[in-house]
């Protein structure tokens, strides 16, 4: 059943090296906690081959050889061609036996035209890139689908992370599926249980600890140091080169034309990173001649980025105490800030931030085009339209948010914000808000609830 | 931005009309509650002009000719086309306006090899198309794109639904995405919010009538009468068309190879039939040469079509009151059950009923292959080991499992059953239960955690 997959070349093409984002040194092996052993900070994977000559030096990165090739694998029946993340592989680690990769067919995920939203945000080209759609519901898996196996492909018997959701919920799926065991470590008590009945699920040892996350962290650095146990937060650079493949995959859809404007939620800014190292690598090779803006928007109550941008031009960070209603960017202390910075630099793109009254309204708006996410991804949208009021964004540039997939049935309801809400804030909401309505069982009530509703809504697409 | 869709011809190929699977009448147009007006049955769509030399005699119809062209369309970026749905519209009813389609990009949902699974049941060759991956969970979408395209092109300015989750979710979506107004009517009280959350967040006007299910369907039935309406619950034939499409994708991803058997879960019978006419209609295209075993797997508290099956050989079927954890299939009055019946002799299938400690745990052992899915979607793997020990499934056979995607917290922690288990059930449980541990934060208590995982878990691809 199992097909070959269709490969570039039998010679390596992509010689990747670690380098300390900070220091510059260049390990020959990571340590198991992925830092730099002379200074602390966060190693990543960088091609030193790959210049802006690369693609016309060598025939396996040739642009228009590459993007064959990638159109091409499609039509494969081999898995690891099927794969929205190794399908790009040629801008992936070289990883040794193709067969052996751990996938579940991730990426591939839809581009959607957002009509209505591009209307409340008054611009005239609206894309979402639907990365909820991944096997376990979110971009976490194109990451771990990398770092999965070449965990696997080192020897490793046991993967571990500290996580509250999507990412133990998405190891815990890889492990499974490779044959590896897995540990989550969660603070007692504050935890997705939804997410977290997922990772029971695939089989993975969850241990909820007497600390908070950081206290789950520290544990988790202590017991890799003691056993064999590959470390799969967001720290590990090879997750960062699976998440790249979306904006490869992005362009791709856009039949590799441009869009002036990419917008990403900014929570611990590991996704930022890879979107737009996935770009800066693009331009280098010669698959796109410019880079897109990338901007990043984080939510009020968890934006130690955004003051770090608007009080210091980005020198220093100082952590917050992190609270918002989007869970998955409820991050006070992002890990990977300094690589966001430079990315957001380089592209020209700049950070924004917004109120949870304004990512509920866009997520409800999100919602009437038919599409749901999570508040994490609605705040794209709710920054844009900031953007565009700002003149930063304008009426006629292309814009694409990077959406991935609890909040909607209380939001619905008028609870969720229900003790600090102002009245002008509820009254902005009010029209998106709809309760379910309890009836008499007879046509006629209905029928009056249907009148009632008419009366109350604008048509979605007037 | 938006392409032209790769058109196979411009003339009809495919001149579809309803038929009522009981007395067999042809009404020109479908009533409101798309019901046979002579004798109450259910209408379903039909081809005359598809016979076994169709795809002989017609240059459209042409097997290798459908094939290429279906392969083609997974390079277009027109919308119609990159849907896993709308890609195979040669064998759906003919839609006017290609571009007027409402999609989402539904279907195109990945075939998956099962090892863990495969050792369980003792089969060598065991696949899983997972159909929980379409936009909103669950393979409704595949059917409501094309009933609610339909809906829009005959003028329909509302859908409406009686549902407890996944129908009113799928519904509503694709309503908001077309602009369409939505009308959900659910019992009050007995329904799944996170499913009534998502009708919600796409701005359906959602019912909570003082009544049960039975009730809002009487309801329903009159409000479509009184006002101009779409129906969209399962009896609407066009949901079916679209159905169909899962089992036609399933073969191109076989590369046309024909399994032996393809294993379906049981609820209200409307997804069996779909898949089975669509293997009735490829044979008669001459797309496969032979037809796989369709079986059909119910839960026990939920098996009225098995209990008519090998009570009475299917001549009547009784009603029951319906009780399972698979809430997806806790359906004790299934509507397309004489279709079902039909599907499953053509294809010599068979009918198998799995308890709730047989489904709890194939749908672990399913996790333990990195894929969630729903107890419902579990009932086929439990129904297929039952099936390999009768020796209708021979272990050299190969199986394709049909799954779509909240009680696995509860499971794990082993408080689901607590009432109702004897302890003979528990013990079979107990080594898939895998509750979160309580631990102090240090890496003492981590490891000694590990240690005794491993000492108590079997490795999962030993």
């Amino acid at each position: 059943m199992i097909d070959q997959p269709i490969s570039a070349s039998q010679t390596p093409v992509n010689d990747a090296r670690l380098r300390c984002i900070n220091c510059g040194a260049t390990p020959g092996h990571a340590a198991p906690d992925f830092r730099c052993q002379n200074c602390g900070d966060l190693l990543e994977l960088i091609f030193p081959g790959w210049t802006s000559a690369a693609g016309q030096r060598s025939s396996t990165l040739n642009p228009e050889f590459l993007k064959k090739l990638w159109r091409e694998r499609r039509h494969s029946r081999a898995a690891i061609d099927q794969s929205g993340v190794w399908r790009f592989r040629e801008l992936l680690p070289q990883f040794d036996n193709e067969q052996r990769a751990i996938t579940l067919r991730e990426g591939n995920t839809p581009l959607y035209e957002l009509p209505h939203s591009a209307g409340a945000a008054g611009v005239q080209n609206l894309f979402a890139k639907h990365q909820g759609m991944n096997p376990t519901g979110s971009f976490k898996d194109t990451g771990m689908t990398v770092a999965a196996s070449f965990a696997r492909q080192a020897g490793f018997r046991w993967v571990a992370c500290a996580s509250t959701g999507n990412t133990s919920a998405s190891m815990a799926a890889y492990a499974a599926r490779g044959g590896l065991r897995s540990l989550v470590l969660i603070p007692e008590g504050k935890i997705s249980w939804g997410k977290l009945s997922q990772a029971l699920e695939y089989g993975a040892l969850t241990c909820q600890l007497r600390t908070d996350f950081d206290g789950c962290m520290r544990v988790l650095s202590e017991v890799i140091k003691r056993l064999l146990i590959y470390l799969l937060n967001s720290v590990n650079p090879y997750r960062v080169e699976g998440q790249k493949t979306a904006a490869i995959e992005l362009l791709e859809q856009l039949d590799w034309q441009i869009p002036d404007h990419v917008i990403v939620p900014g929570g611990n800014l590991g996704n930022s990173s890879a979107v737009g190292k996935a770009f800066l690598e693009m331009r280098d090779l010669g698959l796109i001649s410019r880079l897109p803006k990338l901007s990043i928007i984080q939510a009020e109550g968890a934006n130690p980025f955004y003051r770090s941008i608007r009080e210091n031009g980005g020198k220093t960070l100082t952590p917050v105490q992190a609270d918002t209603l989007a869970t998955a960017i409820r991050i006070g202390n992002p890990a990977s800030w300094k690589k966001a910075l430079r990315v957001l630099e380089l592209s020209g793109g700049t950070v924004e931030q917004v109120s949870e009254v304004e990512l509920a309204r866009a997520k409800a708006e999100i919602g009437a085009d038919g599409i749901g996410c999570e508040p994490a991804s609605a705040v794209t949208l709710a920054g844009l339209k900031k953007l565009v009021r700002q003149g930063f964004v304008k009426p006629r540039e292309t814009v694409v948010l990077l959406k991935d997939p609890e909040f909607t049935l209380k939001f619905h309801q008028g609870t969720l914000f229900s003790d600090s809400l102002h009245e002008s804030e509820a009254a902005v909401l009010k029209p998106f808000q709809h309760a379910p309505v309890v009836l008499d069982a007879n046509a006629d009530a209905v029928l009056r609830a249907l009148e009632q509703f008419e009366k109350n809504r604008p048509s979605p697409h007037a």
